[in-house]
């Protein structure tokens, strides 16, 4: 079928029709599309319908909890959902599997490609999990206690726990929604935002050490090469704190951190504040994501790669300045 | 007058009575004293009234906005208010002059000591911010723009951005009400929570490489040395920064930081979970503080502030295990 936008009632009504349901996550599973895929999945188990999640990467034992107490159910799939996916691209290694077989996407970011037989896409909701807490009650199953764990994880990893640009009124009040229904908020958020590895805070120092600065300190660079992430042992999860660092610097209104992932790959992340939009400067070189964060990836050296993204943030700012 | 609990209306009813009023802050102020007195100030002079915020202690810059384009009024107190201030001890060098006098209290703390002629403690609120959303309105005087700024500004600061234990469904629904009166949140939750200064994330960088483990990694220490401040031009207020730092290591149960004022003085902050106590540890070494957080001075080298730290916690875990 021709990729269709659909209301949240036309999706809930469709997926109650069908059945053997497999729930994509995006690569890099972050609390977002987990939160996401988990409740969705006990939703769909409440509904009497079999149900499983599928993500390309391996999921942090931090997020384990996420999934406790859903059965494991081992079916063929019959339909297929992603959460939190703005491109079948982000599907990773489940790619070439699913691709072009996604019957129903929902999805918050203003970048998704509409690749899904029916869509429905709020680049206003902070989550997809904020859409979910709409969305499921639809599919006839009231929001239970553990599909709200679910959702308010991914609300407030989302939103850095209600700090970011991307919450609104409707934010607040469906974190409001979720809290009456018992999610022990504080716990969830000691472990999100209260804790790191060992390995994790060793990378960030190293990180912080290499810190660069350019166009008067209003651009910083942080790198995290491969050396750094051998000698603290740190995964891919732990090289994600290191994001929110440049741009937290004082003065500074583009952050940039660059992973490298291999000699010749870069992922790069951008965050600055309004008015600034960072997906617009990671749209030039084929990213994405939200005006206050955003990536994209550079297949050359870790140098080269800062070369261009410093020259394209410093026109960026001339241009807006 | 003996003092009395009062209604939020009777509290808003005599103060509608009343002119020439003092707002007291306490001392050391916070984003919650100081956003809840500045917005009552608006508020009364929205009523007509003369009204003027008195702290004793230097306000720091990051919470000027806070007081923007509030009239400066000179007159003769006739009302003495105090808010979020839990006893006539904290206000500081005020209270010699305001003791015995005030009139009216509003506060969240449980520790209040109702020592105002008509008080208001709802411990339940998150922030005397949270109750003054209430209040406010109560006086004839709808929120406007800048009270929902000053007002957002303490919820948020009193909860660490909707993070911590004091938060409840009604607070996040009064931070959806006050996003709604356009408060810019993300500058306010940047300014407060997101940025930090070079020199203090270069020091906690330092910090961070220098954390030695204990007791199965169950005691981190992290030191501040008088090189490490002289090498990142870090301020006293930078050091803070730190103190948070080793509590928030997976596994760390007793959190040790080591500041070196002097060859033979260094300054101790130690953190911990419930169920142990912070202030018995800091205690055996004449300190104190709160169960999560307290402090003490010893009279010695770093090394051997370190020995003897970590040999009280261990021995203080072992007897708690």
């Amino acid at each position: 079928m021709m990729p269709t936008a659909v209301t949240l009632r036309e999706a809930a009504d469709w997926l109650s029709t069908r059945e053997d349901v497999a729930v994509l996550c995006h690569q890099s599973p972050d609390g977002d599309t987990l939160g996401s895929a988990a409740a969705l999945v006990r939703a769909l188990h409440k509904c009497g319908k079999r149900a499983a999640l599928f993500c390309a990467d391996t999921i942090a034992p931090r997020f384990s909890f996420l999934f406790d107490g859903i059965e494991k159910q081992a079916f063929e799939p019959k339909t297929v959902v992603a959460v939190d996916v703005a491109d079948e691209a982000l599907l990773g290694k489940l790619r070439a599997q699913y691709e072009g077989k996604i019957e129903l996407c929902i999805d918050h970011h203003p970048s998704n490609r509409h690749y899904a037989g029916r869509y429905f896409v709020d680049a206003k909701a902070a989550a997809t999990c904020e859409i979910l807490v709409e969305f499921l009650p639809m599919l006839g199953v009231p929001l239970d206690r553990a599909m709200a764990i679910d959702l308010y994880t991914g609300l407030a990893t989302d939103t850095g726990c209600f700090q970011y640009v991307n919450v609104t009124p409707k934010t607040l009040r469906t974190g409001a929604q979720l809290l009456e229904l018992g999610v022990p908020a504080p716990q969830i958020n000691h472990a999100m935002f209260g804790t790191k590895s060992r390995a994790r805070l060793s990378l960030e120092a190293l990180a912080i050490e290499k810190i660069e600065y350019f166009h008067d300190g209003e651009i910083a660079v942080a790198p995290v090469t491969l050396e750094m992430r051998r000698q603290t042992n740190a995964t891919d999860d732990d090289t994600d704190g290191v994001a929110s660092i440049p741009r937290s610097i004082e003065g500074v209104r583009i952050g940039i951190t660059l992973k490298e992932k291999a000699e010749d790959l870069v992922k790069v992340s951008l965050r600055c504040p309004p008015p600034y939009n960072a997906s617009e400067i990671c749209a030039q070189f084929g990213g994405g994501g939200h005006p206050g964060a955003a990536g994209c990836a550079l297949h050359c050296g870790l140098e080269e790669a800062k070369q261009k993204l410093v020259a394209a943030a410093a026109q960026y700012l001339e241009a807006h300045a």
